[in-house]
């Protein structure tokens, strides 16, 4: 594209940027169209020529545009809500002109330095000991895959060479975790061929937290049936109800079973850069791996999840296999970020962290998580004052789940019919999805259907959630 | 940050990157910073306090631009040289704009089915049949690791649930390749548990092809020795010299044995847009599985692989996974993207492709790829033509395999000594890279140190070419 033209058209694509980000709120936060809506008004085939940029823009206003899910509006409060910073697009436009490749040093030398030096600074900023180094992955699911492969490693099973078939010295390997871990975790021993036989969940307490005295019993109870304990994912944050696992009595136990620790905190680690939410972090400095996603409450485009190693040697060491077209004369005093998992190539994804981290200061960021566990706990004070809703879990961070109850003098607690309560509130919080004002979404707990607010955008004001409040009023009203 | 200020500074990126692109060949293509050099002059600890983004951008160019190995720049000849188009920028800025997470059909429908439909695109210009669905990984060695999942899964061997330790049912499972396969293979197999051991290599020709009766030799043998053979992987375009294995040949053998066939094209599958390059595809219809980099060869900024299943089915068997906060009502209707693979997010990666397609048109692809192929010949007819540099490989793509040997009346091609040889090859590479003129690579080709020049960026025109054999004779006289 000759110069002249890409400097208009981009200065067309960043005046259309500001502009979505500025009408952000006029958008349905899910989207409207029909599945196949897309997909009936696309073209079956490639255009033979080339086609003007122009028509393409105009395409996207008219046809993308309708079926983007606003992740990035205030009101997206499903799954965990995460939206990207301004300046991380910027991160994200100079990644992609580039276009680096780093899998080598000399293939990205500005990759490589600055995502150690960006990951450091988030090291510090989270308290957490210099021992720990990180990996930038794509994914949470991609950073404990590797995470398990590493304590795989350590086990010193030889399963990086002879793998785990046709072996009759190998007991049944175990992982530990509770029973809200996040999918991630089953699919990454389903993958790394443990099996999801392998996953010995364990049992929560009322505040779904993992019982550490359950964790022992599993943990000798296998080792008498002649398993193999291999490694325990412990949970900052889980997914359903946010929760924390008491991972400093999680982390004796490792240490007196020698068992690695690995720390899910990709949604809750961000926090820890708060200083008042350090007491939910309370021993995941004895972790072997920690994950953290800065894309999912760090402001940070989609994607960028870190993993903490302890002893980074060790995923090296799982991992590393340099083939003759990939030596380097320098590899002996520089670190190839290939040797450091699966992937080889690697975007260039510390930049948009850099940007991030430099734009806000870290009190800058202190500032806006602070905000948003104040703005969840202030729902929560609504839902404790009303007659018609409760609250299900505590609020650890900025995650507030509770359901709709209808309480009334003539019908007692105890009665209560507790599958109609399931139908109400699943369809209270379908009517305001299909509404289009506001994403929530579910979880179940014990049976009981959840709804979930999650506050975590960047945009998110108080005004947001009193929006919400109505909605569900009105819904629980109708 | 407040509309207009988003607005002056992104105006300012678009005319850095219009300027970069303009003045790329202004820039070494390697960086010439010293190991370290970036992080020594990085502040040690994040900022307290938010800082103006003109002092990140002035950092950007103090720090970061010195530090960038320029994929971009049109003699950027190493690995394989890949590159972004600029409407893949353009792609890059609205997906982290959006910064949709694909998991879920309603939290991305337009990622969801624009993948759908462009993947659909680029099977028709690949002359794919229609049974091959297609499915977006951010790298081959990720789609490979999955295909080869599946591959595990088709077995029936029960391994996604119990796993494969403490197993005495299970014999040894093979995965079987030629010697010249790219190394993602080999993490797959170690990743997956199955262990570098079960990945068995197949002997070449002198073409560097796998020789197709060796592939079934060793089947039989393993057979014979309770091994159970699981895929085969077969290559077109491989890394160190883009040879092409006799896949119509080696399809047979998996048919008869039934064994999953993958087609790792993640280099030159990007030809198959191409008529006069038929040939070299003819059997991969009936692969199994079949990966293609579109940010290889196909102009698409990193990272964008495609994973092409004849029965992706399959692969949702290998790895859905549905907690409760991810069901959604219309699961039954609609194609939820977590379901598979390992990750679970998902960036919107299909729109730079869709951006990229639209603005070549399918000719202007196959006008680019058809000039690197001829610019490759034309390089490859000047060693042929020249006493001082000789040919190593043939040429099927743009990939140029070659040295420099001394001829001279005194001395006999049986006297050369290879030792010396691979030196002063050695040598000239280092030189050129150090010059930062041009980017070469390397390989070993039966212990001979080989050149590799790959000819494959958006911007390269004959004069590079040009340039790099003037650099080479240059360097040979020195």
């Amino acid at each position: 594209m000759p110069s002249e033209e890409f400097r208009k058209y981009g200065y067309q694509l960043v005046d259309r940027i500001t502009d979505y980000f500025d009408c952000i709120e006029e958008f349905p936060v899910l989207s409207k169209i029909e599945p196949g809506w897309l997909k009936d008004n696309l073209p079956a085939s490639a255009p033979e020529k080339g086609e003007d940029f122009n028509d393409v823009l105009a395409d996207v206003d008219r046809l993308i545009l309708p079926a983007v899910t606003h992740w990035n509006h205030p009101n997206f409060h499903g799954l965990f809500a995460t939206s990207t910073s301004s300046v991380g697009v910027f991160g994200e436009m100079l990644t992609s002109a580039f276009d680096m490749k780093a899998m080598l040093w000399r293939t990205s030398p500005a990759s490589t330095e600055l995502e150690d030096v960006v990951l450091d600074w988030l090291r510090q900023m989270m308290n957490l000991p210099g021992s720990f180094e990180g990996t930038i992955y794509d994914t949470a699911s991609v950073s404990t895959m590797h995470a398990i492969a590493a304590a795989r490693e350590r086990a010193g099973l030889d399963i990086r060479v002879r793998g785990m078939s046709g072996r009759n010295d190998l007991p049944l390997l175990r992982v530990y975790c509770s029973e809200q871990v996040h999918s991630s975790i089953d699919k990454a021993v389903l993958t790394l061929g443990l099996g999801q036989n392998s996953l010995r969940k364990i049992a929560v307490n009322e505040r779904f937290e993992l019982i550490a005295e359950k964790l022992v019993e599993a943990i000798v109870e296998d080792i008498e049936s002649g398993y193999l304990p291999l490694c325990v994912v412990a949970t900052i944050g889980t997914t359903s109800t946010s929760s924390v696992d008491p991972v400093d009595a999680v982390a004796d136990i490792c240490e007196k079973f020698s068992l690695w620790l690995h720390v899910d905190a990709a949604y809750a680690g961000a926090a820890a850069i708060v200083p008042e939410f350090q007491h939910y972090f309370g021993g995941w400095e004895r972790a072997d791996s920690i994950v953290v996603n800065p894309h999912k409450w760090l402001f940070t485009p989609f994607d960028l999840s870190v993993l903490y190693c302890r002893d980074l040697a060790i995923m090296k060491q799982a991992f590393s296999l340099i083939p003759e077209y990939l030596k380097t004369s320098e590899e002996s005093t520089v670190k190839n970020g290939m040797d450091y998992g699966i992937q080889l190539g690697r975007r260039f994804r510390s930049l948009k962290l850099w940007f991030v981290i430099r734009y806000f200061g870290r009190q800058g960021m202190i500032t806006r998580l602070r905000e948003h566990c104040r703005l969840a706990r202030l729902f929560e004070s609504w839902v404790n004052a009303s007659d018609n809703f409760e609250m299900m879990t505590p609020v650890p961070f900025a995650l507030v789940c509770f359901r709709a109850c209808v309480s009334s003098p003539h019908v007692s607690k105890d009665s209560v019919d507790e599958t109609k309560l399931n139908v109400l509130n699943e369809r209270i919080m379908n009517d305001i999805n299909a509404s289009g004002a506001a994403y929530l979404s579910h979880t179940k707990l014990n049976g009981k259907f959840t709804i979930r607010l999650s506050v975590g955008s960047i945009r998110v004001e108080e005004r947001h959630l009193v929006k919400v409040w109505e909605l569900l009023n009105a819904a629980l009203r109708k």
